[in-house]
């Protein structure tokens, strides 16, 4: 059989020989019974994550070779035990910068610079001045914009992977914005559409410190010690301070919006939603995430048959749905 | 001071003397320390309700009025440990029909036949010609239009007047249209418009079934030992059972949106959302039902200050918006 | 060691040759580290289920043999991680019906035929003309009887053998009738024992089309999406729309019994019992499953001592009884 | 209006002049606005329990009368508030003695030492001759048999009346024995008849210590510190120590038999069921205190139409029997 | 009777006159059936509340006076169903600044400002320099200080009065203190005390924030819709903010200790404790207000008897203690 | 590599050769696929636990050695599957005593007998004369002092140990001593220090009879069916029945300090606190065990980096300590 150059994780078949790259997501040095040394890694690429074994100058790579390093790697796709693993013929380290980093982790189907174009846009459409401010002030900061183009929306579950915050947080204030609109029909002004917006945008910004995302998404110190919430109040604090002016009353809704989205104090908020907008963000973000998560998990199944296996978060297997799931770029819910 | 002719309840003012016609929703007869006999009543019209005592007479009205009952009464409003109470100075049973009932049974704002039209016009475009048979010839079904026009959709809570029923159902299908649209931008086809359009339109429609909403809204014999959720699940049979050819698999997924529309079995629902376009109609009922339960709640609030007493169904307080929720006729939602 | 003919998997001990027919509960196909292919199998018969590896020909027997069939193997007992694991030396699909299948699938100890009539004798014996009818017409209806004579009465747990379904009716039956005796000495005829009777013979009955068990038990998509609460409440419906003038009541309550038996919401009724008959069929329910899967896992446990493994159901260990588990046949519980 | 000579509390109607001897549960002296002292009391008998207000000689009275004296009333009955009400006309304290107290106690309907009597032969048939021992001597001991011919089996809730406890225990007792019947036919003597009896009788006997119920039944200090688990248990431990050789083994089952009867530690038990015994005897207490709490509360309710008012413990209205439950004596539940 | 010149409320016995000055906390104006308007009050000075009746005058005094004014008042007190009321014989307001406020708002026991001056001593033994530093800036920061020497604990449960918060405070630190030194002789230096005395000092100092306490204690604004967690968050950043070279990690570790201290997310926490410091601070702040809590419940108790009335927080009753709970001032806990 | 003699689990390093003594946890035959048989074995000393495999003569070994033996082993340690596992040259079984148990069993850092005289002196100063015996007499039982000298807090999670009781007990009530004399400052005599340190001392007293922990540590029976809250009430009645006019009182107050001390009724107390002292017992002990679960854990952890694995009992990682936790010895906390 002939090698294949360059496969993606994903495209990885049984008994495929193969050479291409990879991102070192975890690596062990072990022993067999008669002493010989081994290695177990796993690499990961932005179509996803496979095993592999080294038999040969284990030791040495060993000592060479680091978590989130890129290597080299020529070998062949074995089944074992019901999954893939490659038998890694040959390897080598790679030098940094040596390729690309977005082949390696995976990422939002969507140009992120359209979808921060598009958000960016529909905050330019809020009616109140310092809300308005509040939020395109924070988008154009540079290290949150740096920041937002590259974040996921979560380390695992829904929208995990680079650009999936962005993405969320477009498709969350675009279906709040449809609400408004739907709503004043029904009760005239008293839901606000500017304050929706607002906690579209915030509900979930602090992640972009919560996580650390260069590599392999991981909770960062201060993520696992304060929680985007009161990160995301934090950001509120910075931007709103350069803003003279400022109303207390809408910086006080503002970290309402975002300390209470996720509906209960069980699910990690400190606050539960006591104005009428922050109740319809927490419905929303909380739709717009499971709806995400549900379809991935229904495109990624493998199970012969109409049902997937279980979904661990939902404690349930779902009916597959009868189209797959598939994507429509460049920015999502564009419509024109 | 002058007596005030015909006021609705709402407008009933402490020292205020008046005359006008109630229904009767509750009715007792008690006897004071001196042995004197008086009549403590219930009055409702559509606007709300008010406490009533009669002194004069009282053992002779008791023979002849009855829970349910019209009654022409003049009087006068106190209050009473800081409540409205009217001392009621005459009173007479009025005949049967000498009033339009809708005068004396809280109502929908909107046109029903408007937003029954307005019903049928959107489940007209349905795709799948056997999903839009059964939405059409449900809602041209004699018996089911007849009590759709009328229903509440609770006995209290949410929507829980005369047309709440219909308007409920029409927000939620018109906003399970918008996400129908919404989320083919992001994943195709994988959503299916027509099956989130029947989940909206059956997931509620057992309550026609299981609230009696004549005068004051009761629960069913059938409604209590049944409930909604299965009495829906047998309108679909019976719809169904009379168009031939119609398929089992469309059966089964109008049935499993019915039973998982409360979304988890604590909540009523025998069956979790297992398909994707049954988690989404769980998600936009419930959102829809709070909201409307909320901007209702402060609507009718009456405390000083800004934020509203305590709901006792969402055990908090909330912030009072801005603007008062009000009403924009015939049908909320027409986009023109 | 010579060679052990038609064994069954119970039988099955280390180091053990043998030759015999088994059902394939599942099958997979492997390729081991230097690239030669074998086959995981899970074999099975009425006796227990045990783990199989095939070296020689699995390709081959890859492409001929699916979950489900029935396989003639020769092979040897292996203990593998403390489990025994049967090494396959040869091996042979079997034609369809070349052995009785109720060799492969675990049963009920007793004579279904047998249960069957017990339980048809029982109702033989109610007061009220239509509940008899409605449970006559239901036991000698053509599909539900052949499928009752065979179904499991859950796809693990408890009873979860063909004809566990009946065995736990009847079991179920006289407990309540015996029931309907001892309270009538109490409280007169406020208990009714034909509304208990009724409950013992429906609540469990939908289960006959919510899973499917002609080979290893699985649950129908019906059963997945509607659950055997509401489809046996459809099949009271069915029988019941045959009887002439059937009264709206007993309907109702033989459903409210059917849709309560779980006794509360969060275990999928989405009716809690409001009527005294439906509190004590789910009483009498839940205990007749619990004291049988108990049973049945203290006369499986292999542990030694005095305590069983952890139960993983009732997250608890049990000390076994003194005396083992046994079974007194044909029919359990006749008094005569 | 003629006046009505000893009535019972039942008895007392609207509008009714009566004379008779009542129990005070509460008593307690007010002044009204005009400076003028009352007395306000709760007075019961075994039929149940009244308000009633003394305006004359109201200080003089309440110097003379304690909770617990019995009081001789001359009366008249009101409807205040929609409740009954009596208006003292002449009241005078009766010494101790002056009447047999179980006139003002409610009680069990049947004769308790029948009761009693049909309790001691059941044990008597008991196999394990220590364990009819530890039953026998318990019944037998002067101070459980004194106690335990009074006691009832809750302060409200279930057979809350003096003799419930050993309605109950002999309630609970029969249906165990039925059930080791039954189940001897299923699994032979796996389930062990003497412990399910052991477990039916001592399961609540801590009862008769944990409650004071002389007059009105309060909990005693013991009763609330320690409770009737434990203090069942010290009841085990002091008879089986005055029994020769009593076997350790047999001690650990009664111990465990009644530290698990209330089936979940959130309930009170110490330990979950860990022996099948246990289980069954969990699983009767719990229905037949249910069905003792349904049925009493079915009949006292005075709701007009099919349903009862809402069960406060169980969180639910009922639906009435066709036939109002009634007593059958002198002991229940005698098959002859 | 003469009368009692200005006695505090808990002073008041039945049939006092008395002539004396009070806060307004409720004010309503409602009208007899007669037609008479008249004035419920409640009335309250540090040493509790009590119902009041205004009959002469009412609607005059009605347009007067306002919740939250002080009050001269003659009267006399009546007992109403089994409670205190005061019928007023005449009222003036008084103007503000008449009497110092003390009187009138309930306070702790102790010299708060020793209470204050214990604290800053105790957090000028911290070692590591920054850790004192936060602490002390933060005691010595003018807003903070002049609220800290007012400010209650909670609106009601426990440490309600005024210096609640500061008396709660230094408890707490106390025994942290205590065990710091305790577990210093089993870890190590495992256990920083510099942390749990940080925690000890933060974890409830957002309340000077969170509460309105001037005259009755209510929430603020930024209270419901932030909370204390949050703004103790704020308050941290705002103190190290201005401290030069202050390091991330204890500015961390400050709001770890700030979020986590109610222990559970359920509790309001958005984080649970992930530090041992945490942990402890956790569990000693519970116990503290527990500890407050119930021994200000048994001391406040009228019931007759042993125990306690049953306390809605704890939804049990209380033992009552031998020695009745009483105050060693001035500064509690000082070891000398 | 040289062989290393004599050394302890926690010293045991991959590619080590080694010799020393084990106790046998598990003993387990297998048989490979090419039908070879060999041993998987857990042994284990009072440093840890390792697994080990023996391929030379097992099926002899098998024979001769059970769980619980002495074992001496030769071998070497490898890496498999990322855990230390030692192939075992040599084996050969102990005789009975031929080595100190302690060597084998995990035990407290402290002098078990200076921790019992620590307590003991502690008691000496109790107050009442009665609650001294009590707590005098149960330490100076032989049965009692035989057990505490070796018993574990647990079986496992916190002070899993031989002498981890006794140090958990001291623990406790010094915290307990420290609380009274800090609260005495506060409410005086309210809290009464006697009742704390009795049930400092009573409240874990029952695990020397719940747990067996001669070698490895299980559950008793009357551990499992009983458990430790009654069998320490049962001791408690035991000794104090031996002191002559031992007041009730008392002896209530004692069982109910054993009763609560879980706090909650779902974590296995048959009984919530309802006195002062029960309350703070509880919350002390809460607090001591997880701390020293928190700081074994973490001492423990062997990740890389700032964060310790995921704590299944607190299901969260912890940060770890600046210092690692250290033991200063012989008896902690002595204040001299």
């Amino acid at each position: 059989m002939s090698t294949v150059y360059s496969p993606f994780v994903a495209e990885l078949k049984e008994k495929m020989d193969f050479e291409g790259a990879f991102l070192v997501k975890i690596i062990q040095l072990h022993v067999d019974k008669n002493g010989r040394p081994y290695l177990n890694l796993i690499l990961m690429d932005r179509t996803g994550e496979i095993e592999a074994r080294v038999w040969d100058n284990a030791s040495k790579l060993a000592e060479e070779v680091r978590a989130q390093d890129l290597l080299r790697v020529a070998g062949k796709v074995n089944l074992y035990q019901g999954r893939r693993q490659v038998i890694v013929e040959a390897a080598a380290k790679l030098p940094e910068g040596s390729a690309p980093l977005d082949r390696f982790v995976p990422a939002s189907s969507y140009d992120v610079n359209r979808l921060y174009a598009d958000l960016h846009a529909l905050f330019s459409t809020l009616e109140d001045p310092f809300a308005k401010r509040l939020a395109l002030n924070t988008l154009e900061d540079p290290e949150v914009k740096k920041k937002i183009l590259r974040a996921p929306a979560a380390k695992s579950v829904h929208h995990a992977f680079a650009g999936g915050l962005i993405e969320h947080t477009l498709s969350v204030c675009r279906i709040l914005d449809k609400l408004a609109h739907h709503y004043r029909h029904y009760y005239g002004k008293a839901v606000s559409r500017d304050l929706l917006l607002i906690g579209g945008l915030f509900h979930d910004i602090g992640k972009i410190f919560e996580l650390s995302f260069e590599r392999a998404t991981e909770y960062s110190k201060e993520g696992q010690l304060i929680g985007h919430h009161v990160l995301g109040c934090e950001l509120v604090d910075r931007i709103a301070g350069k803003i003279e002016g400022f109303p207390l009353e809408l910086k006080l809704h503002a970290k309402h919006l975002i300390l209470a989205h996720h509906g209960k104090l069980e699910y990690g908020s400190p606050k539960v939603p006591l104005t009428i907008e922050a109740l319809i963000v927490h419905y929303v973000d909380d739709l717009d995430s499971k709806v995400n998560m549900v379809l991935e998990f229904i495109a990624e199944d493998v199970q012969p048959g109409e049902w997937t296996a279980v979904n661990r978060m939902m404690e349930r297997p779902f009916l597959k749905t009868k189209v797959k799931p598939e994507v429509v770029g460049p920015s999502p819910g564009v419509e024109t």
